[in-house]
């Protein structure tokens, strides 16, 4: 029987919704598992908890009580005893109440990752044409979803301080005098060891980005994204308190953390602290995705919090990665030579360094390069990905993307693969260098940052 | 220090969701704890299988491979184990292979309960003003959410037969007759024990769904989405095929399925297949929610099906739920007059029976009917909820909601609680009857239903 084949007829976000750009990294794994994978931003495997939460099971299905609680649905807005202990755990991180800083039990949301507290966030503020300031370059999932939602995503540059404040002040105050601050909905920032650089933002900008998200909210409130993915993964100095502990009245900023960076990501479990209207807003929205995330895995993170499984665990962390990060620093010193015109960050805690190779170097997906490097067995993130293309009222002449950046991550590899994976990655950088072709192509330094003393 | 306050500037689409219409039954319930509550969609808590994931568990976290992989990142798509077991147990029920039926793993989703898989399709279907067809009465959480997605949803009449197919059949061809058929995205039905009313999509009335969403597709794909979250809670009868399983080329129905019911909400995991057009779009847009659900709850599913621990706690569950079910119908019998005008019905599986009274009496919120029943200590869902109030096109004589229909699930209560609690509701309602105003409202009899016998 002959039948035609009606085209399915997608809703205009769905027509704005592409794949995420980096799942071709995806398939060059499949292709070589023996890659040493620099590109993945996962967490280490050999570092999982497994033994942990075989013991946090047990002790809740233990109880028939626990056991079922763990079962059953639980709330919207999440397990309160997870809420509770998250909180007390915030209070531990910022050294203060956090009465202080205005935020209860209540104004905590639990979500499936923190990703879906970013998802959610943007879907009840951002219209088509809304403006998200984020920092170039930036995590760039949720400048997908960002761009998905149908935001024009504005960036202002990083550097060594984190996103750019005096960027954001001229940012807004042009935006204002052309009428255009009504668009701007959300300042998103990574404030601890950032992905894709590694770099934190300083003492010294927090509380200025509050003061310029209060000041110009003459005619709705701007807020604050502050993704905090990172946070507990450091190694070197000490932690800065988050921009929303500065404020007293939980108005202007929101803060999410998640359980997947420093516990499991397999729990698929983030805690956001936000303002009691944007609260109910989002959980309206989340009723509808799926009136609450999983409960047991609430339960399992929420005893791992209790009973001190979880801080032991991120110490035991801390250590690892600082050793993997050390590593990976040592072996770019010593593989990449000062000559070559590269310089890299430095970061005091995350998985990630970002690496700036010579200006007319390509590190692009179609590059020699990236080839080179999947030939002789090492991946990596091309720099691009992390690049907002600007359109919208902000296109002047930071619409440039650079080519020259690579995001290595330490995450996921073994630690004697450090040394042979940057060893690699230098012969595929000297090679590429000597077949410079002669005519430089036009490149600019736009990423000011600390390079490597 | 004064501030100003400026307001949140949410999205359309924030303003377009409120809360969840029945928050004010918790409310009742945290009021008294005590009450017998027959509003809950709640499982049976003493049902839940704490020892077989206390079992589970124990499996996965004895390897070091299998913890590992619980605890890590899983895909968007969802653990490959999960959906080829998913597969196998749907093959199972349909009693045929999935070849025929043209579906395969690749075309499974896995995602955070069966309901965000109905809010992703809706999401990746709808712009607003598109139509989606419905039963009368219908699932309120799910068109609470294609209204928040800016749908109009257009009910047609519930029978005993399940949606009727009949008045589809004719509002389609209205619509096309009015160059209207172009907003026809979704028709919505759950095909197995619904939700409010106990009934199911006949036999008969399968393929006629199917061959009306192929006839009326000339311009694009109508899609018939196909809950089944109630499917193998079955008491009675035989298992009907899906109407997916009717259609050989995997092109106009999505099926969707949730372990909620049948095993634990509380691992917050569903399964649905749908055609691989329509899941490259759903998967693009839950990259952004989410990138992929929690992997340990997945495993645990996964070894759940694989080991037939699943299977097993179906069985069980249908036999504690039998007994409920035929507890709260021999209550019913015994406690409601045939006098009284009243009727219920007699659903074969699920979780609820839909409670008609006579004409004039009110159920509602507001009544006094509702109100005497909080103050005997007994809850039930006015059945207004589960109507659409009707707009767009279909303005006609539909628009009316009846209020003389409760919702009674024998899910969550204890055997021993279903008759105290009819006995309290048929009191309430004998005295409501002896209150009656002597004028009668204007009603009408909307739901020509299976009455009990």
């Amino acid at each position: 029987m002959s039948r035609t084949n009606p085209a399915l007829a997608l809703s205009a976000k769905a027509r704005r919704t592409g794949e995420q750009p980096i799942s071709f990294l995806m398939a060059a794994v499949q292709a070589n598992p023996n890659l040493i994978n620099f590109a993945a931003g996962l967490v280490d495997p050999l570092t999982l908890p497994v033994d942990t939460v075989r013991r946090i099971a047990q002790t809740i299905f233990t109880s028939d009580a626990r056991g079922r609680a763990a079962l059953q649905y639980d709330t919207t807005l999440g397990l309160a005893s997870l809420r509770r202990a998250a909180l007390k755990h915030l209070e531990k991180l910022e050294q203060k109440s956090a009465a202080d800083f205005g935020v209860s039990e209540r104004d905590i949301l639990i979500s499936t990752g923190s990703q879906q507290a970013l998802y959610l966030i943007g879907d009840v503020l951002i219209d088509p044409g809304d403006i998200v300031i984020a920092a170039n370059p930036c995590y760039f999932v949720y400048t997908g979803t960002l761009a998905s939602l149908g935001a024009t995503v504005i960036p202002v540059p990083m550097t060594s301080d984190g996103i750019d404040v005096s960027a954001i002040e001229k940012l807004l105050g042009r935006l204002e005098r052309e009428n255009q601050i009504g668009r701007v909905k959300l300042i998103y920032t990574t404030s601890y060891f950032q992905n894709p650089t590694g770099l934190t933002l300083s003492a010294q900008a927090r509380p200025r980005l509050l003061e310029l998200a209060r000041r110009f909210s003459r005619h709705h409130r701007i807020m604050i994204l502050e993704d905090a993915a990172y946070r507990e993964l450091r190694y070197d100095g000490p932690d800065l308190p988050s921009i929303k502990s500065q404020e007293r009245e939980n108005q202007h900023t929101i803060l999410t953390h998640t359980f997947s960076k420093p516990f499991a990501p397999g729990l698929k479990t983030g805690y956001t602290a936000m303002p009691a209207d944007l609260l109910e807003a989002v959980l309206h929205q989340k009723g509808n995705h799926d009136f609450g995330s999983a409960s047991l895995t609430q339960h399992i993170a929420a005893e791992a919090l209790d009973s001190g499984l979880y801080d032991q665990h991120v110490r035991l962390l801390c250590q690892s990665y600082r050793l993997k990060r050390d590593a990976m620093l040592e072996a770019l010193k010593r593989f990449i030579p000062a000559s070559s015109g590269a310089s890299w960050t430095y970061p005091s805690g995350g998985l990630y360094i970002w690496l700036t190779l010579a200006n007319d170097l390509d590190t692009s997906r179609s590059s020699r390069l990236f080839q080179a490097c999947v030939d002789k067995g090492v991946l990596y993130v091309p720099g691009e990905y992390s690049f907002q293309p600007v359109d919208g009222p902000a296109a002047d002449d930071r619409g440039f993307i650079p080519k020259n950046h690579v995001r290595l991550s330490f995450g996921q590899v073994a630690p004697e693969q450090i040394e042979p994976g940057i060893e690699r990655l230098a012969q595929a950088i000297a090679a590429s260098v000597s077949q410079r072709p002669g005519e430089a192509s036009p490149t600019r330094d736009v990423l000011p940052m600390n390079a490597h003393p």
